[in-house]
């Protein structure tokens, strides 16, 4: 009989070049399975960690949240330094916290941001070359930021949408619809640029299939009256092509 | 009979992460043997690739210098994109240029910037885990920058030198004796703090043997007048222990 009576609140970092994302697989390495494992030798107990979602394989993390219920007696400071010494360096746990037995790290989720990084020089340093893109190419910065704030607002972004299993848990209702606060690209360097986007939840590869489609228009391939034209189509072959998940990452998520 | 009548110059990047560092051996992934083999298969020759120096296993660079003869035809941008488009992400060919056939990149390097990175934040942020040292600990900056002090100008660094081959055929004659033209100490941020070496030349692990008694300075736990005095006795066994590889980089070597 379960009898848990404590709710254990996570801030993860991950860097996901290594895993299969973070849902649990059988057979592959994945955040979600090498964390619920270590939790599992430290409480004895059979732990369900709940993210506030899922990152594909390559994706990472700096702060995802995530919460799981126990009967153990650990304190924050137990579980956390145990985790850490266990875990691959991959794989660090910020902070952790007890929190209200009905708080949900999915459920209650009200947005994220997410950042995807890209560089431009023309040879990519090496040690960046697993967390941003290399598009060995000038981009029309004034073309993407016009895409940028047709992004902003609620959407159907059916158009940017991957086939595969939408949750249908808690997004029944409102379709492909989504609203994104902010959409914006911020230049670190002069040859780095950062797409952010923050809004209140975002469709299978939805982030990944903008950045492609965003890169078209940077190298002057779509012009964003046609990106306005795909995303009133809702037609996903319209858009371009997925960008691949090493430049993706979840900065935060909102409650 | 060897002809080669034209001397190439090369700068190098490289993640010395999955590398068993510079120099080629027989059964490990080096970056000299991953280059010379792709030499060979473009130019058809035997390639003997010179670094400026020899990187240990697990240090990285963003501008080793080498060279190379050869009765190849190809072009800078032929050599430089074929070699770029052989090789993994985390070797990348920066420049490549035709230089004086009496070129020399060891015997005629006249100094070597190297940098070794700490964080000395709580948790290390998982993707800067293989370029940067994790300290988790406040270290006493005035104590270290007293010590590199020190360090700036000529002085026979045999407590600092690990045993092993030195390099007889430019060294011989001045021993252990090197010229660090400065020793610096820059924060990245509150928690994140580069070492900066630049000298005519170092002994074998001595940055790491450096950096690691430095540590123990910055930890307290040996004093700065100490240090000086570990400095002057010329005996490997009283300096502290060798910083591990991956926060050290070359960064750049002066001709």
């Amino acid at each position: 009989m379960s009898t848990e009576n404590r709710n254990m609140k996570m801030l993860i970092a991950y860097d996901g070049t290594h895993y299969s994302g973070w849902q649990k697989q059988k057979n592959d390495r994945t955040i979600q399975g090498e964390i619920e494992c270590c939790l599992k030798r430290m409480t004895r107990e059979e732990i369900s960690l709940h993210g506030a979602g899922r990152t594909d394989a390559g994706v990472h993390a700096d702060a995802m949240c995530a919460h799981f219920l126990t009967r153990s007696v650990l304190s924050v400071t137990e579980l956390q330094r145990g985790l850490n010494s266990m875990l691959s360096g991959a794989i660090r746990i910020i902070t952790v916290e007890e929190t209200d037995l009905d708080f949900h790290a999915r459920f209650h989720a009200k947005g994220k941001l997410y950042h995807y990084s890209l560089y431009c020089g023309k040879i990519q340093p090496p040690r960046s070359r697993q967390y941003l893109l290399h598009v060995p190419l000038p981009l029309d910065l004034n073309s993407i930021h016009s895409c940028l704030a047709i992004i902003e607002g609620t959407h159907d972004f059916s158009s940017f949408e991957n086939s595969g299993s939408r949750d249908k848990t808690i997004l029944s209702g409102r379709g492909a619809i989504r609203t994104i606060h902010s959409a914006k690209l911020t230049a670190d360097r002069a040859d780095a640029f950062v797409f952010q986007f923050t809004g209140d939840g975002f469709l299978r590869n939805m982030i990944r299939n903008l950045v492609g489609t965003l890169i078209e228009v940077g190298r002057g391939r779509l012009s964003s009256k046609e990106f306005k034209a795909i995303l009133k189509a809702r037609d996903r072959s319209l858009a371009g092509r997925t960008a691949p998940p090493h430049g993706l990452c979840l900065k935060e998520v909102f409650y």
